[in-house]
């Protein structure tokens, strides 16, 4: 196993302490909150009275947080592994059983959290110039850099146990996170996502990203302080922008090219680096660039007619589908028409666009001059500029890995799945979300990718896990351990291959009828493909209300 | 005017001399042909009794060749300005009437010339190795030297009264002709097309193209020598293959890059040059290439569904879609999707094509996901192997020229059109065919481009035409000439534009509102678009007899 030690084994036993508190009594918890206990003050003078946080001096929002995550963090201020001159000697005088009901009462506590709201604001980014919101929103990823986004979800509103809503925070509350990150005053968290981000980023970009959280629009109900102090975070003077860290930039270089991992073509593909977005012209053909980006970052709510699960383009094709070997569409622009094994013809790049909705979205494809289709097009070829007309690009597609050590195995792969990626994607594999807005996408069940799907080859699942997964901390698994949690995420039944014909067994000898994809073949006693919900999921699913469901 | 001087008037007014013998009578020529007279021998002794020629002794076969084209030869061969030691005595001896009688005959005598086979040998090139059937069906564009077929129709068949067929003759006259012609021993003929065309090949080429026409399966019925003649001619050791003619070469650039002619870009775009057709891989992939090849060289052929009129795609873009300056593919290639003021929003590359099918090719687009436009596409892709995405490289669409000194005048543009362009594309514009063959693309009526047609813009035609017209004579024109012809060309009706609507007046304002267009303008007493043939051509026909024509 692999490179980061300690650091992250402590992070990763966190995970598995989700102890049940039957007892924990959340009256209590609301009583201390108020009026306080002998030395320990009432949260609510510094929190206010219904747990809004406090902007002007930095005190957080507590309201509406996840219950683990606030037991988690006074777990950390009693015991040292957070530091606060504040709150520690206060976590120090309560005891597991108050911290507990504590937690249970912020965390039910209401919010005037706009979900939708924020969700809309944190997506359409209104200008490259606007430096946080482009990195609380697309990140960074040349130096692996992912946006706050893709784990906080849309507008920063959080999701789940481990991802705290950061909008509206007190800005000053924020940098200080950050830089206790950074420093090691905080624990690491889910996979010490944290500390390698925020090693990442300079003075600068974190007072950047915590001015535009500050600023979004929500609050706990009593919050009455306007974003004012968020706004001078954003303009204050900065005074150590160019210690950015060098050997975390070093680090940040995809795994993806480590020569023991991938096979090593004879001759160097050509680089290319797509233009940043912000070269994106402000004209009638720019309009259609951002509008292909757009579908790409958010497919089921834009192009809705033809997704049938809550994928987005983005979430196999990283970075709005510029990080190299994450099947970057510079790369794939380039390459096409191809001939293609997969149906035995000579493809169009709109043709092989369909098939990433028809599989990959397990939906519907948009006629070949559905204005989708036009849009995703011109997207691709905004961002292949100046990329060589059919030369295979280095980074294209997701790695070609050289054959596993061992044979790859389902009880390693859950034991990895469990320790890498549970966190993110949840215990079942079902994806999370907060409230209607997917953040984490579903690696199986009726909500993911059905059999058709390229990611349902465990070779190519395996090439984009080892060179991007867990996000932003690629390479902390190896390249067995790749191969054991890519076969271990298509060991699960999940929506059926949409050329089903016959029988399971036919359609695996027809379409299946390789060592690459266990369709059809027995798992834990369990025939894949026998169960799988039907394809097209949601769309068949309206369909058949409808009576207009057609196989 | 230009600049190659007394050669192409001469030849300029020879075209001219298209004079009535109303008193010629074939009987006296054939009593000539088979007994002779005096010391004039039978023709039949060496021309076969048919016509058919002698394969193996050199001597042409005459049967069926146009009868104006034979008279001018006995005459030029009577006046000593074609030159030949066995024809010139004879010839030289017969008088005006007798020679007038002479070609009558032997142009009424059948062949057994197989139109249809011919002009399918002579267009699926098996392969680039074969370079005489490649300079024959393809040419040579870089160096200027289009293909023999190019003038001479599919397979050689021999076009109208002054391109004679060349299938089956004899490569040692074909090798003869062509050395004449690059030595000053043969007339120049229209528009000195062929000692330009002579001149730029070498002895291995002439001999190349000359055994390749001999080949071809068609004689006169009285032939009896099979191909060997041509097939040695083929083998010939080759004393001069090395002389190829470096100044005129140096003539083969094409003057679109004349300074005096076009409006410099600030800075230079990049050069490309295509792959070479040999290049075409020999798999599934490469197969499409090939087919896309085929549609376009023989658009109306292949794609018949879908095509109006008898332009093929090449009918525009010259050289199969690869010559600068002419609007080549993989120039287009590169810069799609992109917005079109003409329709108003960003296209794709398949619906450009679609646009290219309802205007130029006065038709109906097919689906955007036809095999057509998927084969055209391949073809396309293929073609800009290598060229930067997204970047105008140099030679784009038509050059772009400065206005004109004078405006463009419509008596001057008849002159220039009777000089230079009637000798293929017929004095009435209309194109010249072989049998059920066409060879010379329509400019104008009801088998030509349609009012919707870029072409149909004055600067568009006029750039093309600068660039590319005469065929391999480019640089004949001066940019005022160019300016004319264009204005000339599309002052003349044609089929309606297929955006048509309540009137020519109305269509003009919403389409045509613009100087570089004549469409909805009178013209010598007559409204442009006020007359025009049913857009759609033989497809509206079609579907008009079917009763299923819809507007």
């Amino acid at each position: 196993m692999p490179r980061m030690a300690s650091i992250l084994l402590a992070a990763v036993a966190a995970l598995g302490a989700n102890v049940a508190h039957a007892s924990v009594d959340a009256d209590q918890g609301k009583a201390l909150a108020s009026q306080g206990m002998g030395s320990v003050p009432a949260c609510a003078s510094c929190h206010g009275a219904q747990g809004g946080g406090m902007a002007a001096a930095g005190f957080p929002r507590l309201a509406g947080q996840g219950e683990q995550y606030l037991r988690e963090q006074l777990e950390a201020l009693a015991n040292g592994s957070r530091t606060s001159p504040v709150m520690a000697p206060i976590a120090k005088q309560l005891n597991e059983g108050q911290r507990a009901a504590l937690a249970r009462y912020y965390a039910q506590l209401p919010t005037t959290l706009d979900v939708d709201g924020l969700a809309a604001t944190g997506r359409d980014v209104a200008s490259t110039a606007d430096r946080g919101a482009w990195l609380a929103t697309r990140g960074e990823w040349g130096r692996n850099l992912p946006a706050c986004n893709q784990c906080h979800g849309p507008g920063g509103i959080g999701v789940g146990s481990q991802f705290p809503s950061l909008a509206g925070q007190p800005a000053a509350y924020l940098v200080a996170q950050l830089r206790a990150w950074r420093e090691g005053h905080r624990p690491p968290g889910p996979l010490a996502l944290m500390p390698a981000v925020a090693t990442r980023m300079d003075d600068q970009e974190i007072q950047a990203v915590a001015a535009y959280y500050a600023q979004l629009p929500a609050r706990g109900k009593s919050s009455s302080s306007s974003s004012s102090s968020s706004s001078s975070a954003n303009t204050a003077p900065t005074t150590t922008a160019s210690n950015a860290p060098t050997a975390t930039n070093a680090a940040a270089t995809p795994p993806a090219t480590a020569a023991h991992a991938m096979d090593t073509a004879p001759t160097q593909p050509p680089l290319f680096t797509p233009p940043p977005a912000s070269a994106i012209p402000d004209n009638a053909f720019g309009k259609i660039v951002r509008q292909g980006e757009q579908i790409f970052l958010r497919t089921p709510e834009l192009a809705p007619g033809f997704v049938g699960n809550n994928l987005t383009c983005a979430s196999c094709h990283l970075d709005a589908g510029r990080r190299p070997d994450s099947a970057p569409m510079w790369a794939a622009y380039v390459v096409y028409p191809a001939y293609r094994a997969k149906n035995g013809h000579v493809n169009t790049l709109a043709e092989r666009l369909q098939g990433c909705f028809r599989f990959s979205m397990n939906g519907k494809p948009p006629a070949a001059d559905d204005p989708v289709l036009t849009a995703l097009q011109t997207y691709m070829f905004w961002l292949a500029q100046e990329a060589p007309t059919g030369v295979k690009l280095a980074g294209q597609g997701y790695p070609k890995l050289a054959p596993p050590p061992q044979k790859p195995d389902y009880v390693r792969g859950s034991e990895v799945f469990g320790q890498f990626c549970a966190a993110c994607h949840g215990s079942q594999g079902q994806g999370q979300k907060q409230g209607d807005h997917w953040v984490f996408p579903a690696l199986w069940g009726p909500d993911s990718y059905n059999w058709g799907a390229g990611m349902h080859q465990i070779g190519n699942a395996a090439g984009f896990i080892l060179a991007n997964m867990p996000l932003a901390q690629a390479g902390l698994l190896s390249p067995q351990e790749a191969w054991d949690v890519a076969y271990f995420m298509n060991a699960h039944e999940r929506p059926q291959d949409p050329r089903y014909k016959d029988s399971v067994a036919a359609t695996r000898k027809r379409y299946h009828d390789d060592d690459d994809t266990l369709y059809g073949l027995e798992i834990n006693g369990h025939v894949l493909g026998s169960e799988s919900p039907p394809a097209g999921g949601r769309l068949q699913r309206d369909a058949e209300a409808d009576g207009t469901a057609a196989r």
